[in-house]
């Protein structure tokens, strides 16, 4: 359950204005430091702060298992010690991949061009080398699956998911928050503390397929990537060199299929436009 | 007209495959100089770049007006000239307000808590002061006024678009970008070099209202938002303490209003549920 608060608005509907009290999904800053020194600030939604932290540590590269963790808590703010909005994470010292002075992850890129971009990020994320097959049929039903889940959609309207799923379509992990890249952090950060198998899986996002959602699932080896909603060039470019499927636009059945097709079964065949 | 990519995908519908070629909305990184230092990379839709840079630096803090601006220029790359990828702005040397070290917008917010990020945003921002009033039907109406000015969301379906209106209704301004956050900077960006009076106008946003949203708004002197979706429980909060009518879920001549309903004509009586 995320966190929502109850807030008197002011409803118009039929041109008749009537107060109300709606639920508003949380908004509130998290700092994640490691080895106590502060790494960067997120905007996020209360709640699997863990997840969301160690999450954005294996995708932004920090760590690449889950053995270099040592240990992760809330920091108390001295000043107002009922707040949990510090996470503190100590990696093992002998597998600390950590470079003191990485200020943030806001720009991973390189600033010169999406080409340069990609070829950074190849430096460090090897290809995927992955089996997992799914059906046309169950990748169309992801979203339905995952809306299922979604707990606090339905009450705020407001709120990204992302949904680990198996490739029979089974749910190993759904997280929400109100950013799609948060969400994602938090369902692999969430996967990597439990072990599941990335490799196998199937990354579901409820928003759009940016390039920042297909770097951390490459960063994360997720073989299949789906979205409800449009991808971008740069976004198709890199699952297209790292070996991810990336689909768009999952909707009633329907999909488009941007980059390596093959591990959508019935998804390959071709018929003149 | 923004930048958009032909690539083959293949498309699923009705249990039918096949090859076509659509269009894909390009994502590049720009990275952002002022006087020749670095302060950051955005992923954005390449078009209105100086927009942006000009946009961002407001939003932020880092100018004010529109005369501390010298030059707006493309910085080559020297390796592939033909990029267009990094633009430098000049700031007037008397009225420069830039801290160098400042190495990245990402984390305005202090990372304790909500109360004390927007406190630290009320340190630099002034409330809103305007008479500005829109009637309910004029606001209910921007979604689809917006929508149609929209060129590239019929040919891609994923992209976010600002619109800055005068509250009878036209429209002054309108950027799009597949960041939302991009799309605000580029429109309020347009408005500082065009002169526009922001403090009488109505932004709207094609996504949520997130706290960075209703930040630059802040930072603008914008007295109204407006947002097809969810507002989040701090950009509620900034907008209440800062004079801003914040309004969400804009459809279909419905609306929520969150703060200072005072200026949606029309939508202030009360009548009990």
């Amino acid at each position: 359950m995320l966190d929502t608060q109850a807030r008197t608005i002011l409803r118009v509907h039929d041109g008749i204005s009537q107060e109300v009290v709606d639920d508003i999904v949380v908004e509130e800053p998290l700092e994640i430091r490691v080895n106590n020194e502060s790494i960067g600030v997120t905007m996020r939604t209360p709640g699997d702060d863990f997840d969301l932290a160690v999450g954005l540590l294996w995708t932004e590269g920090l760590i690449r298992s889950a053995d270099e963790i040592g240990t992760i808590a809330y920091c108390p703010d001295e000043e107002q010690p009922e707040l949990k909005n510090i996470v503190n994470v100590t990696l093992i010292e002998s597998t600390r991949r950590f470079v003191p002075g990485r200020k943030t992850w806001a720009s991973s890129s390189c600033g010169l061009c999406g080409k340069a971009t990609i070829e950074s990020i190849r430096a460090s994320v090897l290809p995927v080398r992955s089996e997992a097959r799914i059906e046309r049929q169950v990748a169309g039903d992801l979203p339905r699956r995952m809306r299922e889940r979604q707990t606090n959609f339905q009450r705020t309207g407001g709120i990204h998911a992302a949904g680990l799923f198996e490739t029979s379509g089974g749910l190993l992990l759904i997280r929400e928050d109100l950013g799609r890249h948060n969400a994602v952090d938090k369902t692999l950060g969430a996967a990597l503390k439990a072990a599941v198998p990335a490799v196998d899986a199937v990354l579901m996002v409820s928003g759009r397929l940016g390039f920042e959602i297909a770097q951390k699932a490459a960063a994360a080896g997720i073989p299949i990537v789906a979205s409800v909603s449009a991808p971008s060039s740069l976004a198709v470019e890199l699952a297209a060199d790292l070996g991810i499927t990336a689909v768009g636009f999952v909707r009633d059945g329907s999909m488009n299929i941007y980059s390596h097709p093959e591990r959508i079964l019935n998804g390959i065949s071709k018929y003149p436009a």
